[in-house]
């Protein structure tokens, strides 16, 4: 009797558990369906990218978006309450285009495409006119010294790393070298440096990105501008030529005191733990050049569509999940520093945060910054997320603002996308609308929204 | 003692095994970093798809690109030898453009935009003008009948299912409905037919395909054509105002009789196993719209380089490797027919079949049809591949014209790549070099010369 009573229950324990499954695996399928099928991500996206624009930090475009999607916030119905978290924000304007061009002899000159780094200075409004001298890295400015570099304009000509599979390596190669560069070559008496854009490709679009003068006197500060890789390959090809070539720049950029911007927060209170947030979330500002499509406008999109689609799929958090767009990621971090001291302060709880800031490429899966504990637990979930080809389940640091949670939740994590194209558009103008798949965008949302339905309802204890 | 020779042995093995390993790890490394610094592909697709473009089976165009693939092949140092196969094809001509419109009030029309179905037969000169129905499947064309049909176009306009993630799935879910639809539409008495062209996005471009008369005689067939999903969303809507709305189609198109042509071979005689054949290929014909880049230049490209890189790479393989660009996928599957039939005849025995033929995207893995031996064998190979993002293994069937293959080989298997984007190109003027990007291709020819190396080198026994 015992024994037929154990097979029962443990007939009804398997009954129950399949049941279980069937109903997380059906959920997680509706998030999918409905995404591709009744998605808002990429109207919304379009909305961000063509009727705002570019949105850096300080701008009046910034600001519109922050009204923008505080109203859509306001749209989803789920959402108790939507709020502004005030930041101070650096402003950085680069004001008239750029122009730059090459001596290739005595009056005779080869207008080239540059645009000024963020953060960096203006030339004399005349522009600079000097020798240019092209190293690969920092360690060569540096043994080239004084005497070589005095008086002249630095081209830092490293290419990506194109051997490279996961391109985000490749970019982190180089990246710091162009946010000391200018800092650097300054010390030797440089008048400006030229970087080769970050880009595996070669064509004509030069990307911005930060830089800093680290402690530099502002009477030492040099102006810093990229060059796009065809132009790089161009000017190296003439410096082997000609090492007395001249090269012409002149940018009108300026940093501006420090303004008032905001955070965008939206929120849906647990059912059962309001106490412990589920955060999802995405930086909202993006540089000035082209439209901020894939940088970072899919992430701002995806992480309001994820929120959306739990709603629609009628399902609510037992967790408080809470949808944050934070402000000044690209120049200054501000926007997470000051959520995380609110987060502090408040000794908020969160068991994950989530962000996207990868391009709206095909998700390929998520990286995890958490204790073997949570990340063997979020391993299980794997099969849930074979249907839809999402594989890539790794451990890894996330984005360096929202690192800056990492004491105060349980795993941080973010979207990993497909990189192959990503740094074509990356801080360019080329980084449009036009270049978003919608169903690439799509899929991101919905994997997002997966991941947080696991974690709300399945958990990591 | 003893022990201690165990334990001895035991150590050197164990370093033995970690030797192989690491060089099989490094063997393919270098295929992957060589593929995207020293690559080809590019190059070789840039003057396919921009020199030759389009290469329909039995058009210049398909000698042209028969020709410049055997001297391509010739270039490759490590082939014995390069052969053409003779192969007698169909052939189709879509004449001077196609056009049509809907005439919204009498006198008043709006032009779309289409395109005939390969194989499909002309209008009368003067075009055809009529009333059109729609329909979503031929269930439906069959419960209208012959009283709702007669004399009249009927319009297929069935969408892809935009909530298959596998976008390939979509497609097949249209497919048959293309093929057989002109002939049973015929038999009600229908004029022309009119298909949806099988596109997930919303736009101008109208997609080509297949079809079939079957068995109708000459006199009963009428012309079929495929209408762009912007047209196919307005035709819709205005067949709901106006259920007598005139539609009218003209196009130009003619099958002639069968010319000869040839699948393109070339091979590496096997050190060890001469009689042992791996083969790689994709079928080298296209649509006579675009350039035929994604669909098949890709395949033939990637192919090519897969050979190429084991070369540069300084591998000879054990067995003999042999590259076969065949033609006529697109409209009859004649090469692969001929070659599929000499193997039989010679007894050739085949270990690995590996196509591409699923666009220059990212690679995502394989898919394979074989025993459950072999496919758990190779399945052992997924830790190799774990460093290039490669993650799909799974078993199913390949496409249609190596299927043949099946009975003389013990494993094929086909690339698969990122699927989102394949049908916005697919069989339409868009796809062309344009839409390629350099890496993604790069990477899938790496992806298919890390198969081959593997089961040559390490093989299924």
């Amino acid at each position: 009797m015992r024994e037929r009573l154990l097979i029962l229950s443990l007939i009804f324990f398997q009954f129950i558990g399949a049941q279980k499954i069937s109903s997380v695996e059906d959920k997680i399928r509706d998030i999918y369906v409905k995404s591709l099928t009744e998605g808002k991500s990429y109207s919304w996206l379009e909305h961000l990218s063509k009727n705002i624009g570019g949105r850096l930090s300080g701008s009046l475009n910034a600001q519109r978006a922050i009204d923008w999607i505080k109203d859509e916030l306001n749209n989803i119905p789920a959402l108790d309450s939507v709020w502004l978290q005030p930041v101070m924000v650096p402003k950085w304007v680069r004001g008239t285009f750029e122009y730059a061009n090459i001596e290739s002899s005595p009056g005779n000159t080869i207008n080239v495409n540059v645009c000024s780094l963020g953060g960096s200075i203006a030339t004399p409004t005349g522009g600079i006119r000097a020798n240019i001298v092209e190293v690969e890295s920092i360690e060569e400015l540096e043994s080239l010294g004084e005497k070589n570099i005095n008086g002249k304009i630095v081209f830092f000509n490293r290419p990506m790393q194109s051997g490279l599979v996961n391109t985000f390596k490749a970019y982190d190669g180089g990246l710091g070298q162009q946010y000391i560069g200018a800092a650097q070559a300054a010390k030797y008496g440089a008048l400006a440096v030229l970087f080769r854009s970050m880009n595996l490709r070669l064509d004509d679009h030069p990307h911005t990105g930060e830089m800093s003068y680290g402690s530099l006197p502002i009477s030492k500060r040099i102006p810093a501008a990229s060059i796009s890789t065809n132009d790089s390959e161009l000017l190296s090809s003439m410096i082997s030529l000609n090492p007395h070539l001249r090269f012409f720049l002149r940018q009108d950029c300026k940093n501006y005191p420090e303004v008032k911007s905001y955070n965008v927060i939206g929120q849906i209170k647990g059912t059962e733990f309001p106490d412990k947030i589920i955060f999802i979330g995405a930086h909202l500002d993006s540089w000035d050049l082209g439209e901020g499509a894939h940088d970072n406008g899919a992430g701002v999109v995806q992480s309001m569509e994820a929120t959306r689609l739990l709603n629609i799929i009628n399902y609510k958090p037992k967790n408080t999940l809470r949808v944050v767009l934070f402000m000044n990621e690209e120049n200054g971090g501000r926007g997470a520093k000051v959520y995380s001291e609110s987060v502090s302060k408040k000794r908020e709880k969160h068991l994950m945060v989530l962000e996207s800031d990868s391009g709206a490429f095909t998700p390929r899966g998520f990286v995890f910054d958490t204790s073997d504990k949570y990340f063997e637990r979020i391993l299980k979930w794997k099969p849930f997320f074979e249907p839809y080809y999402i594989h890539l389940f790794r451990r890894g640091e996330i984005g360096a603002n929202l690192r800056l949670l990492k004491k105060d939740a349980l795993v941080l994590s973010g979207l990993k996308t497909d990189s192959q194209r990503y740094f074509i558009h990356h801080h360019s103008e080329i980084d449009t609308f036009e270049a978003i798949n919608k169903r690439e965008l799509e899929l991101g949302a919905a994997t997002m929204a997966a991941l947080i339905f696991l974690t709300d309802h399945i958990g990591f204890e």
